[in-house]
């Protein structure tokens, strides 16, 4: 995927917010803002940690909102709390998507962001780039449920994904 | 919570879908059902397998959208297939909820339901009652992006959640 | 092993079917297809994902009874749900192989594997190259029993394998 | 399922051996001889202990395809080697059956079971009764291929499961 | 040990912080305020959310230093965020027990309380009433640091301790 | 097993040392006192922990030798250090039984005494009573290689064992 | 972080003891010094073995207190007592950090260090080098107790680190 | 350690067997022989496969003993049978070591031979070389028990092995 990125997909309003708790996630998270991209959804990528940056999370989250947003997708890494801050301070809907950034290879990043207690949930994807992936194709569900034409070019993206599978492996 | 359900809340056409892989998940799966009916959302609930009842699950799972679905959520125990399948013939978006119904605790169904590979998503909850809880109000933060009266609700009941957390533990 | 693979075994009907959820995947199966061809059964090599392809992977399984094919080898990483969709359309046995393709090192498609709920059975090896070698013998063993020639090439073959195990590790 | 078993359905010579590391295996393993009993497949079980009685296992299984055997189910629980010993001896298919018998609920059995070395296959299947009845269901999708009338009664019992999945959860 | 609480020791300023993610953690946790008041140190108990009341767990530990505390115990189950939460707000040492609340035993709770990534520290007891009584203990051991009294209830705590280890198991 | 245990066998000088963390081993650890007697070898039991009272480990372990026991058996759940800090002590072989004593029943005891680094072993055994036993029958076995009458007591016992194994489960 | 260690830093007394099993684990813990010099507190590091030199480890951390030592951070591998050790034989604060350095990736020396059994603590850090800077950050929130200056000091570090944290991630 | 390693230690017989499940053990494995060596216990190193070929390992284990062999060190990964088959085929101690040749990073082979059930013993080892090198001293300490000059040599062992420690990391 392009990792040529903007700061701010010109001329249009972001209304999913990438955020993540380091810049080294970004490897894995510019999946994310390219299946974005590729299916017209503007996006805007924030690097905020939960606890070396609890105030800069606080003000991003708690006006995501008022300033457009739609859906916030967030990742971290270890104990990856990122997710889980972001579902306590807004209520747009949150997906957290696990780093596998520790010797334990992601298996604590996916526990501290998708078992949440009842209350705050968090709606989580698979460890890595596969999530990122496929956090940016579950918001595409969520905007299309009120967006025709993004839901036009959801269905598309699919046939395009199924047609491009190979018969044969060889 | 209640367990008084109706096969379907009388005078409103369902817009979430629960669906699980057995009779036996209703216990943790009822969680999500008397949410969303406390925050006035319809739905319905159906058992099909994604292993027993293929048929069943692909004819429901296929005409989800055009029966006013918005949003499925789904859950299954051991290797938990049907939030997967879920999402592999609807676009609509797909919550899982893994059930703690092996040896191994749920540990299976999770990494079945959450470690989906790159281009069909599923949102993942917290294993057993606490995300079956979860997804519903997921699924409501999703409802409540273009339903403002259903977004007050979500407000209200947030609130009312934050308030009853007691102050002291004895 | 060799990796000159031709796209069908000339001149014989496929009786066992590999099946995997990538083409990438390929790399570990096609030891599967090795140890089917040095043991003389015809076999064949399909790409078709349970998720990004559904249908292809249904019409392939719905008609793999009636095609001639005798045994269903799936492989699939992550959430690898590939067996499963096998044994819940066709009533042919069905080996699975978990893929280790991602950061939980095969952990999550073994158990997405070898979980099946009670009423639909994936009979699972190993995870890897290990596991694609052994579901052809354990196809071959299932094919020997009904197959006099096979099942003195299936013991000559396990009299070589012993043989040819090292008495010395130096 | 009935706990009434006699020591050899009467007048049929058994073609599939369940054979299990210690007696207290049956509360699981008598779901097998229960699957295979209602599609009239002739069966016997056996408690060997591949660590406690070698030579009373070495001795059945290098005669199991003499006596007439066709497939073997084999049950352990913790360091599970009874399959393994099982797939050593005898080239009949072999699946088994991880017991959770342990503090760590059958992990141990199912490693122990699945995570054969290339060569000897074993095809694995649930831990515990779901495995057990799972196996006996393999097992009868093995013998269906060489056997047209149980391969009708096979099909029967799956359309009858599925219609016994009941469409609502209360 | 005791369960009869006062809502704060009287007469004396707390210098430990118990705080938890739920009432229900009370159970285990008030095995860390029988301990601290068997050593004389002032403690209190609080129940907060770090999901469902940010706010009040955010007024509680940006307060706690100047409020005279000097010790943070923070308690949480499944994605357990509390103590990662209090760490990133206050200075103060944090130290973190994670709860047996879910059906992955704790697992889940350490990993989120344990792996924090660099800047921030947790220091993490074991999982549980083990857990609790070592966070007091330890506390006790920061605070004697600088209070030669409470050094030496200490050290006759722990002289009592290992006396009353029996020699003889039966 | 009996429980039935004076401190010590009368008449004969223990040469196996069986030591355990906390008192509440002992359920599981009689095993090994009862294993040993029904073998013949004096034994003793006690209780002494790497933590609350590594002065009376460290006076029994470093006199171990000179006093005349051959073995030490040492049991300890959690963070079980006990093996290994007797193992520290003494030359003489050491063999570890983990206790399942906590919420991750037995797999931090398990590795808490397997994983000991290069140069100071523990031969390890199951978790929990059949470890106990097995650390036993493995005392036995070293001991029994200077001493020809246990050898065939030894002997005796593992063909009586083989014996009662029942043929059929039922 | 620099890697230039002097053995002791010039002129000022160590009031934190770094204590590691191997010279290996110093590439981790490094880090630890690199910090705790960052943040002007002297302190000294030291290998010593809980299995190889046990009586190194005792001499070391029976005289700390009296040596001026005011906490003691100790870092292991695989099966990692040297925490525990540390904390049974010394009434000081003990930090414990796992190393990874084994194939099962730390997870048995997080084990080993943090399911410390109730009556000895141990605070215990993440894995790695996240591990070591945040045993050292923990250290100077516990020194700064009772050190208004070194307060101030990681006040100014938490301040910066959180200034640092980039808001863009590309 | 040295890799030079002829067939037999020259004018000696082997009283230790090291038997592995395949050739490419013996990377881990010569650590063991060569800490047998440099203690001068003369071994013998040998492959033999618990699956691919059981009769060698049975013809081996059940003339051990009269073989003059007194400890058999058993290395296998994956389902680590060996361990178990040559405990339940000699009353000679038999020690294991898990291979770490899969995936899952040696896991399956430690719980396939640490879990054995009760009735046979298997004292276990670390994962690969750190193991091998244990099993040997561990063999060491048990042959000690009647041989004094083989004791004197391991207590100097010992003795070297805690002076070779370093002191300063640096």
């Amino acid at each position: 995927m392009s990792s040529k990125s903007t700061k701010k997909p010109a001329g249009k309003k972001p209304v999913v917010g990438i955020i993540m708790g380091s810049k080294s996630d970004w490897e894995a998270m510019k999946n994310a803002e390219a299946t974005l991209k590729s299916l017209g959804i503007p996006c805007e990528a924030r690097v905020m940690s939960a606890h070396r940056t609890p105030e800069r999370a606080h003000a991003y989250l708690s006006n995501a909102k008022k300033n457009g947003l739609k859906v916030i997708i967030a990742a971290a890494g270890m104990a990856a709390h990122l997710a889980g801050v972001a579902a306590a301070t807004t209520r747009l809907p949150v997906l957290g998507v696990p780093m596998d950034g520790s010797s334990l290879k992601g298996l604590d990043a996916l526990l501290s962001t998708v078992q949440m207690p009842p209350g705050i949930p968090v709606g989580t994807l698979a460890i890595g780039p596969a999530g990122a992936k496929n956090a940016a194709l579950l918001a595409a569900a969520i905007l299309a449920l009120s967006d025709d034409a993004l839901d036009k070019r959801l269905e598309a993206f699919r046939k395009k994904q199924s047609a491009e599978v190979p018969e044969f492996p060889y």
